[in-house]
C-alpha cells in the first residue's frame, strides 16, 4: 500500500547563528525529516554558521522556490528574522527553543520530535500574525513586532507628529513612538506601558516612550490604519523594524506605517493556548498567593 | 411644490434630570423642532422633571414607537443612561452639551440649533458603539462604558478568575477588573491605566485596578470573546455597569460579558473627528510646549 | 562561673490566630526559649487560639510590663497586627514565617531556632519603621503599611482635598487616596502605582487610586508632613489603618495624618539585606535572562 | 541719613543664549539694578551673545570673585546650566521666566522689577537643593536634575548592575536609568513614571526607562547612598547629567553618583508655594471638574 503523500514535502530549515550548541540539535532535525522522507534544505546563512554535509541550502530570499514549511531553531529573534525574510511567500513557520520557551518559539526542544511527527501529520493549528510594512525615504521594510521611531544618543527628547488616514492625532515629545502588532504588543511595547492585544484583534498599538505631556497613553488604532510619523525636531532620530533594520530620520521627514500585504503563518501543536503562554512567560499565577499578602 | 419628507419625523427629547436650567434649552429645541414639522415626544422621566406643557411624552422602554431619532441634552451620564435603555430600538442618538463637550455629546448647547439643521436634513457621520451584555445570577444589563467587578467598602483586595470562550486567562487579585469597549476605554478603565481603543477596533479591554501581583497589564480581546468572570474570594463584592446598575456578587459567583446584541448608534456633525475629540479632552497639545521644557 | 544575665529576659511569643497548625512550632519555640532561662509569655489572643499550658498569657495592650521582645510567628498581616498594639512600648519585634519569607517576617520556621539563638545573643541588626497616626471625628488609630480614604461598594469615585501642613496640595476625584509610609510602599501602595521608598528614606507616599485626571503622580512628601485629606464629595467613604481598622468618612469630613510618636522596632538577624529581599518578594533578576529577548 | 548697605552689593546676569529677545529685558534689568546702587556684572557667555555696553563680564568659573547673587533671565535650561556652574560658591539664585513659568524659573518677566525689589530687600525664602555629584572614568560632572544612564541610537536594551554602599541591588535590562534629584522627579524622570518627590526629602530617585521585566517599579533611596551603575551589557551607552554633559560609557564602565557637597540655592519670592507651583504646571485642578465625568 502506498504511503500517502507529505503535506509539507519539503522542509526548510533555519538556527540561530551565534549558537553554537545548535549544530548538534539541527543535524538531528535534519536526520529526523530526512528519515520521515522531507527533502530538507538549510537557510543559507545557517549553512554557513553552521555547514551540515549532505543537505542543500538556499538563501531566504527565494525560500518559497525550495520549501513548502520553514522550521526554526533558536529565540525569538532568529524567528522574527526569518519571519520578516519569508513574508512574501506565504510559508507556514514553526519555531523550537533550545532555551525557555519564547512567545514565537514554543516547542521545546526536548519535545522536538514527537511534536513535530504529530504536526507534520496536520495535528498543528494555524496563527495568522500582521505584519508592519514601512515607508521612509524610499526604503521600504517590513516588521513582525514593532517600528520604533527613536531619538538618537545624544538625550534629548524628539518631537514627532503623527497622522491616521490623513488626519492629525497629535503631537507630542517623547523618547520614542512605537508602533507595535499585537505579536509585538508583548515585547518592547509592553515595557513602555503599552497593552497586551490578543493576536485576533485586528489593532495596531501606537505606544509613547516616556512622552513628556502626562496625559499620554497608549492607543490601539484599527490595523487598516495608515499611520504617518514625522520627526518634528530632533537631532539623530531614526526609525527601527524589530530591532533589526535601522533607517536615519531627519528632521521633517516622515515615516509611513501600515498593514503588510502578507501575514506570517504560524503552525502551533494542537491545544496551543496563547493565554496559556502569556501565563507562563509573564508569570501570572494561576492561583494568587494567599500569604503573605502585600495589604492585610 | 411640496417639500421633501423628513429624515426623522418623530423626534424624542432626553434631558439631565438633575439640572433644573435645562428646562429652557429643552423647550427651545423642541419649540425649534417643532417649527420643522417634526413630531416632538418627550423621554417620560424627563416630562416629570422638566414638564413642558403642549408635547406628548413615552417611556424610554417603548421609545421605538414613538420616535425616529432621539436627541439627549445633558452630559455623558445621561447619553449613557439613555443610550443603555433604548439600545434594543436601533434608534440613532444626538447628544447637546450644556456644558464642555463630553466624549459622546459633542454637540454644545450655543450651536444646537445650525448643526442639529444641517443634521436633521442628512448631513451627519453615523458610527455604531458595541455595547457589552452582562449576565450574573439570571439578572441581565447592559453597558455602554464598561462592566467592572469590584471590592466592596471593606478595603480587601478580591480575587477573581477569568476564562475567555472557556478559557482559562488568569487568576488575579486586585481591587477589581473593568471590562471596557472602546467607547468606556477612555472612562474608568483609562483611570486604572488601560489603553485607549479607537472606536472601530472590535475588541474589548481588560484592566485590572490595582492588581496584586506587579506583572498584570491590560489584555485587548477580541469583541467576539465571551468572558466569564468569578469572584473567588472577596465579600461584599458586586458588579458594575456604567457605573450604573449594580448587582452583588457572592463567592463563587460568575458575571458573563459578551458583545451585546444591538449597538448604540450615535450620529455626530459632519467633520467629526474622533481624535480632535480626544485632544480637546485629553489635553494633548497640537505643538508641544517648546518653553520651558522639563527635560533640558 | 555565674552565666552572663540575658539580653532579653522575657519573651513574648505571638501566633497566626487563624493557623491550626501553628501550635505545633509555637510550644516547640515557647520550650525552646524556656530551656535558654527566657520567661515566655503568650500573646492573649494567640493563648486563646492556641493554649499552651505552663505558660502565662498577657494582653497586647499590657505587653510591656510583660516582655522585653516579642517573636511572632505568622505571616505580614500577623506582624502589622501587634506591631501597632505594642508600638507605643518601644518593644523590638522578630518575625518568624512560616511559608515564604514575608517583607516583615523574614526567618523561616526552618531555621529558627539557629537563627534566634544567635539573636538573642545579640548578634542583629536593628531597624526602627515610622509609623502613621490616624485621627479622624475624635477617633484615633495607628498604621505601619498606610492610611487609605476610600470610596465605598456603590462604585463611584470619591473627591478629597489634600492639605500638606496647613496649605492646599490639590483636590482630586479617584478610587482612593493612599497615604504609606516606606514599610507600606511595597504593600498596597506599589499595586497603585506607588513607588518604593527605602526605609531610611524620612518619607510619606501619597499614592491616588485610578485618578480620574490623568496628570496626577505618587508624590512622597516629608515624614514631618501633616497630611490633611477631606471628603469633599463621595457617598459610603471611610479610612482604613493597615487595612485593619475602618473608620466611616462622611462628605465634609477630614482625616489627618502625621507620623506618630513611636516607631516600630524590627530585629533582623545579622547580615539582613533589605534591596535582597526585595529582589526575592518582586522576582526581580540578578542576572536578566539572556533568551529569550522580548525586543530582539 | 545715610542709605542701608545692600544685602546684595554685586549681581550677576545670566540669560538665555539662543533669545535674541532677551537683549532688551536684560539691558531693562541691569539698568534697574545700577540704579539701585547694586554693582551689575554680566555672565561672559552672556555678554558674548547679548553685548550691554558699560556692564563688566565675568566668566562663570570665577563668578564668585564677582557676585553675591545671580539672577537668571531665561528657562529652567539656562537656570540648570547655571547653576551647576555656579556650585560650588554656594551663591543664591533667582530665576525670571520670559515665557511660561518655569519649575526653577518662577518670577514672570512682568512683574521683574516690583518682584526683585521686594526680594533685593531681604522679602524672600530661600530653598537648597541637592545636586548629583558623577563620577565616571576619571571624569567629573555635577547635575541638579538627573544623570541618566542611556542606552545608544541602536536600538537595542543596556543591561545595567546597581549597587547601593556596595551592595548589589538589581539586575536591569532597560532603555536606560535615571537618577533623580527631587528637583530632577519632576523633569525626565516623571516623564519615565517616576514619583514626585518633594525638596525636603533627602532621597533620589532610580527610575528605570522601560525595564524589559514587568516588576520593576521606581525606587527611592536616602541621599547619604552611594550609586554605583555598571554597564554590563550594551552598545554606545552613555551618560548624561542634566541631558547637558556627556560620557560615552562601555561594557564594564561603571559611573558612580552620590550627594554633591555643595547644593544649589535658590531665592524666591515670599509666599513661594512648591505645591501651587505643581498644580500650576502639572495641571492639576484645585476644583475636580463636574461634568462631563468620565465614569458617570
Amino acid at each position: 500500500m502506498a504511503a500517502s503523500p507529505l503535506r509539507f514535502p519539503r522542509v526548510a530549515l533555519v538556527g540561530r547563528l551565534e549558537s553554537p550548541g545548535i549544530a548538534e540539535p539541527l543535524a538531528h532535525l535534519a536526520a529526523f525529516l530526512a528519515g520521515r522522507g522531507h527533502a530538507v534544505v538549510l537557510g543559507a546563512e545557517t549553512a554557513t554558521h553552521h555547514p551540515l554535509p549532505g543537505y542543500r541550502s538556499a538563501p531566504a530570499a527565494e525560500m518559497d522556490r525550495h520549501a513548502d514549511l520553514v522550521i526554526v531553531i533558536g529565540g525569538d529573534g532568529t524567528m522574527l528574522s526569518i519571519a520578516r525574510q519569508v513574508a512574501p511567500f506565504d510559508l507556514p513557520l514553526v519555531g523550537i527553543n533550545q532555551g525557555r520557551l519564547g512567545f514565537l518559539t514554543d516547542i521545546p526542544l526536548a519535545a522536538m520530535e514527537t511534536t513535530l511527527a504529530a504536526m507534520l501529520d496536520g495535528r498543528f493549528v494555524e496563527e495568522r500574525r500582521t505584519l508592519l510594512d514601512t515607508q521612509v525615504n524610499g526604503d521600504r521594510a517590513v516588521a513582525l513586532n514593532d517600528v520604533v521611531v527613536n531619538r538618537g544618543s545624544g538625550g534629548s527628547m524628539i518631537e514627532v507628529r503623527v497622522e491616521i488616514n490623513g488626519r492629525f492625532v497629535y503631537a507630542m515629545r517623547a523618547d520614542g513612538l512605537i508602533v507595535a502588532t499585537p505579536t509585538g504588543s508583548t515585547a518592547y511595547a509592553l515595557s513602555a506601558g503599552g497593552p497586551i492585544i490578543a493576536p485576533d484583534v485586528p489593532a495596531f498599538a501606537l505606544v509613547p516612550v516616556a512622552p513628556h505631556a502626562l496625559t499620554h497613553r497608549p492607543v490601539a488604532v484599527h490595523e487598516s490604519a495608515v499611520i504617518a510619523v514625522t520627526v518634528q525636531r530632533g537631532s539623530d532620530a531614526s526609525v527601527h523594524c524589530d530591532g533589526q533594520t535601522r533607517f536615519p530620520l531627519d528632521e521633517g521627514q516622515t515615516v509611513t506605517i501600515r498593514r503588510a500585504a502578507s501575514a506570517a503563518r504560524f503552525l502551533h501543536p494542537e491545544g496551543h493556548d496563547y493565554f496559556g503562554m502569556l501565563r507562563s512567560k509573564l508569570h501570572w499565577s494561576a492561583i494568587p498567593e494567599r500569604l503573605p499578602d502585600r495589604r492585610d
